[in-house]
């Protein structure tokens, strides 16, 4: 079956949030905010993600490569350049790709003794 | 790339309940009901929401403004004019903006001892 | 502004299952089901639920209106006629209305001594 | 009233986990993830399940066959042919059906003691 072009190249994330702390074993229990994005093409997909801020400028694009007819679920604790995101803080992100992709955003928050979960499908805005 | 015109002028979230208590420390841990907003354009966008009610009248709107590249956490439980949203009370929001935004409902249960998160992208209406 | 016609006339929900037990106060922490409805027309929405099960046939319609410019929060755990929906069986519901509505579907789950959360927009399928 | 041919026939999970470990009663708190499907129509619907990986070719199709007039909860931990879905790993899912079909994604988390829980309508990409 053809698989080529499955999904949107624009995505949005209007919440995002990384808890300050944590309970529970790492990394498996460490609160995170994950993008979770599939490629279900056949060429590499090349995605830049932008963050924006609630007070100042957005700050971007962190770059990650999605092989074909693979998925990749971004934890934004873990994006390095060209800034970290700073935990604690309200951010929004724009997924933006070469290629079609599917993305889903879940958070995992560990702040209390017990575990929590949210998750949504983006918003494809093309 | 040009981030003009991403998202929708009109958004609904028919699920609303600001819990009536909470547990850990303010305000990250105090429950809270949220609409996060984001404006990619270059000029602010002027938002109204609408919030309704199982028994009574529409109240609203309740003006916020998204500054141009930023996103808004907006909290039902600081909306103050022209009225406060009630606590422990059933209610649903229309939120209607002059530009193109995306919106996003997250809600933060603290009032056992353990938190609790949903959200979902809101409904683009338009 | 014109409200009248928001939403679709046609909902799905999927996931369904009512937990069979709760910890803490009633009614506010009953484990709970509930298809949040809302009505921005300036007449009643006539609403059909069809409820879905994995091995028997579909029951309903289960009646309800929603008053115009009114939220309703429907707790499947309440619907009594024509039958009411079991506990601890997985279920899936239609919902089908005479004019646009907006539908989300949250469940409180606490089985468990804290709770848990999900919601979702409903899936619009006309 | 009409039902045949209601949802789509190509649905996207980006985001997948089953959870290592569990507490509580089996098998209602046992951590799982789970695709529910809701097949409106008259006719039974074909469905053809793939699951992407992060470092690996894609596995598939499992199959599942959901009746007429009939909601199936799939949980991917239960999958066995032709691999079972490790645990602890993350992948997404491609739900292929032959009929229009409605889909969600809902986890539980109970590796703590308290149980989380997460869902969303999939992305529907036909």
């Amino acid at each position: 079956m053809e698989r080529t072009g499955i999904g949107r190249r624009r995505w949005v994330i209007p919440e995002g949030y990384i808890p300050e702390y944590s309970h529970g074993p790492e990394p498996q229990m460490t609160s995170h905010e994950t993008a979770c994005l599939l490629n279900t093409n056949q060429e590499p997909a090349q995605v830049e993600i932008t963050i924006f801020y609630q007070d100042r400028e957005p700050v971007g694009p962190y770059r990650v490569t999605v092989p074909p007819r693979r998925t990749l679920h971004v934890r934004f604790n873990e994006l390095k350049e060209p800034a970290p995101v700073p935990k604690g803080t309200d951010y929004a992100s724009l997924i933006e790709s070469d290629l079609p992709i599917i993305v889903q955003h879940t958070r995992l928050d560990s702040r209390q003794a017990e575990n929590a979960l949210l998750s949504t499908i983006a918003f494809p805005a093309d």
